[in-house]
């Protein structure tokens, strides 16, 4: 996954001679861990609204980044930050009103048995946390994940993201299963296939004397690919869970904070409960800031025996930056605009499919679209996924690819998106595929 | 270690309405795991420079808080946050100046081997990471750390964090020795007995067939309760994990930033070189940043192979907050003053020793300080040590009590302390002992 729309040195294009003296700069400073995006990597100086800015001042559309999730330097947002910073930052072992409203603002989002907070500083640290509770409190080991799953970078959770590639090796008491399919035809299968992948694998773990501890997944399964449809598919699968008396993690950090134009979280749309809900990149519009939500039972004898603290989670500014933005998502009534700008694009990108045959499946929810590129035979065609997000990034679109073939269009834009800024991604998109083809 | 100076609803005294009112928040919203200090908590409503300020109007000289290690608040600190922030925030995927500035500045106060850096969110996530390419470099899965080791929270760095206590296992290949012992009387012991320990616990690791990975130490063993003397005494240790093809991981989360007022890096007392140092709290002055530096030769396949990214790691405001720090360090000339303020506190705390009983050793390094109370029969009073904190509270100072049995104060200050503050702080504790005895 993360090598997709890599920059490679060999390959490149275009790169001018002071890109390539940062790259090299970054090469000799930061090591072969850091990579760029694009043929010829983005030098980006501003930001503001969906829109980013280059050192040359050429101007792109955001279509990636869902990290400033109410827009780049979204004022209000801004305003919080700069209050607090200049007032005090400390950690939460104080009294401090801050921690306070954003957690109950936060919990106010969620369904009522998920009423309890903890704040780290990534996804990552999330899922680390819910992953030693769900351990503490199942007394299991075991953990099912999808086959391209993602869902950070400690050494646990590195072990149950599938999609690292085979250097880093899954956790042996994992079970790794099929992601769900998209299957418009026979959409009533697509929830049964998945709970049945969700039985074999609890099996398997019997089989081997492993205890069941956790299904984490990420609600939209992004980092597969995008699986959406029919609303209510992990329903089956999520029974079949709590019935092996395991708990259902639902990794939030892509599908939650309003992103499917529908709910506030991605689960909402399934109409399921999770037990513990992992949150991060949109949390903070950029500022590092992470967390969970979780059910107080499940947490009381982690939480009392444990010792666990974050240093800066929940910090007094993080706080304060973190209620603004849901307040920014309240204010502005994100969550049906979302709606709307991402059905402009399903609907435009649909329209391009009748005309284009190298699109294959167009789906979504709300502002995460997946477009699927595909040979004439029907196989994932990586080669043209990568070669319309460098066209995009040259005609002023920033966008990515994903899934295991690193054939599908990522479409991901801040949540400020709008059904016109729709109109120019489809309209761009519409450009490059007539060039190509 | 953590439930030090936690405050306990039982215990509690002279607890304001409104401060009981916020504490029943924290219990309902963000559960057990969230401990207050204090028998008293504090409600800090405002910081600057070693000042805080709580809602009542109170002042307090913060002896307690490394993270705002330029003061809090500091103006510098702010310009550059509030600059960047406005202007745009992204991640390490685009070509950036603000990164390449901050990575050069950081490895050019490094040894010249150290000449690469990684950029995470907090010391946790730079101990995870530092861990999994030890591993990654070694094949081995051995490490040794110290009895009341504290060195993060994810689930592979809470199992290398012995003072977590007996709920929060020890990695089952992690080999636990005895911290270093402060022995004026026969300095030459202490590296010596320290590398025996070293030895027998890869003399352990070989009967058990564990390969060793490395060595993870705080260099001034902060949480084991603050070993400095004398300087050099590291050195036959590491040499013993080198000849057995281990690494020396720094934690210098605590020692790091100049807090020995001698040197930038706390290994620089001992003349020793880190193969990889993890670097936290005090790199942001608040902000939520952390990180390694490494030699190249050891990061090189691990950073090809595992695709390891951090999205908030070495974002542009966070580099930006980072670079200002060290130029505040360096224009501020906070060293050599950090050096000045810490012999004061030592030499007016020895004093004090010779005339308060209660007072074993008084031992530190530049602005981190260990006072030892003890019975006198000798043995570690914890509640002498929490009465003093507790009083200090009162009489307006914040600091904290650490160590396997809690009996040391903990004197860790913001590096602007000055020596005209050491004195506040020596007066203040004069006048709570005097009151006690």
């Amino acid at each position: 996954m993360l090598k997709t729309n890599a920059f490679d040195a060999a390959a490149s294009e275009n790169v001018s001679q002071s890109a390539r003296e940062m790259i090299e700069r970054r090469r000799r400073l930061l090591g072969p861990a850091y990579q760029l995006f694009y043929k010829n990597p983005v030098h980006l100086v501003r930001g503001e609204g969906v829109w980013v800015f280059d050192a040359a001042g050429k101007k792109y559309l955001d279509v990636y980044n869902n990290v400033p999730s109410v827009g780049h330097c979204h004022p209000y947002v801004l305003e919080a930050l700069i209050r607090q910073a200049s007032t005090l930052n400390t950690h939460t072992r104080y009294l401090h009103d801050n921690v306070l409203n954003f957690a109950e603002k936060l919990v106010s989002t969620m369904p009522p048995e998920l009423s309890q907070v903890m704040f780290t500083c990534t996804g990552s640290e999330a899922n680390d946390l819910a992953l030693r509770i769900a351990e503490d409190f199942t007394g299991g080991t075991g953990v099912i994940i999808t086959e391209f799953s993602y869902h950070g970078m400690t050494k646990a959770i590195a072990g149950l993201s599938a999609s690292m590639g085979p250097y880093v090796k899954v956790n042996g008491d994992a079970r790794v299963i099929p992601a769900p399919v998209h299957n418009p035809a026979n959409p009533a299968a697509v929830g049964k296939k998945f709970a049945a992948d969700v039985r074999a694998a609890l099996a398997d773990m019997r089989r081997h004397g492993i205890k069941p501890a956790a299904l984490m997944i990420d609600t939209f399964f992004t980092s597969d690919g995008g699986f959406f449809d029919p609303a209510g598919f992990l329903k089956e699968a999520i029974d079949e869970i709590h019935k092996a008396g395991a708990l259902y993690i639902a990794d939030e950090v892509q599908p939650g904070y309003g992103r499917s134009g529908e709910h506030m979280w991605g689960f909402q749309r399934h109409g399921v409960l999770p037990d513990i809900v992992s949150l991060g990149k949109p949390m903070g519009n950029g500022h590092p800031m992470a967390g969970i939500t979780i059910k107080p039972h499940i947490l009381e004898r982690f939480g009392n025996e444990s010792s666990y603290f974050n240093t800066f989670g929940g910090n007094t500014v993080s706080s304060a930056v973190g209620l603004a933005v849901l307040e920014v998502i309240e204010q502005e009534a994100l969550i049906p605009s979302v709606g709307r700008a991402g059905k402009a694009i399903l609907d435009g990108i649909s329209e391009l499919s009748t005309r284009f045959p190298a699109i294959g499946s167009v789906r979504g929810a709300g502002l995460f679209v997946s477009v699927d590129f595909t040979t004439a035979e029907g196989e994932p065609d990586s080669a043209t996924a990568l070669a319309v997000v460098n066209a995009l990034r040259d005609e002023g679109v920033l966008i990515g690819a994903s899934g295991p073939h690193a054939n599908i269009l990522k479409i991901r834009p801040p949540l400020v998106f709008t059904a016109e800024h729709s109109q120019i991604l489809v309209e761009s998109l519409e450009k490059v595929l007539s060039k190509m083809f």
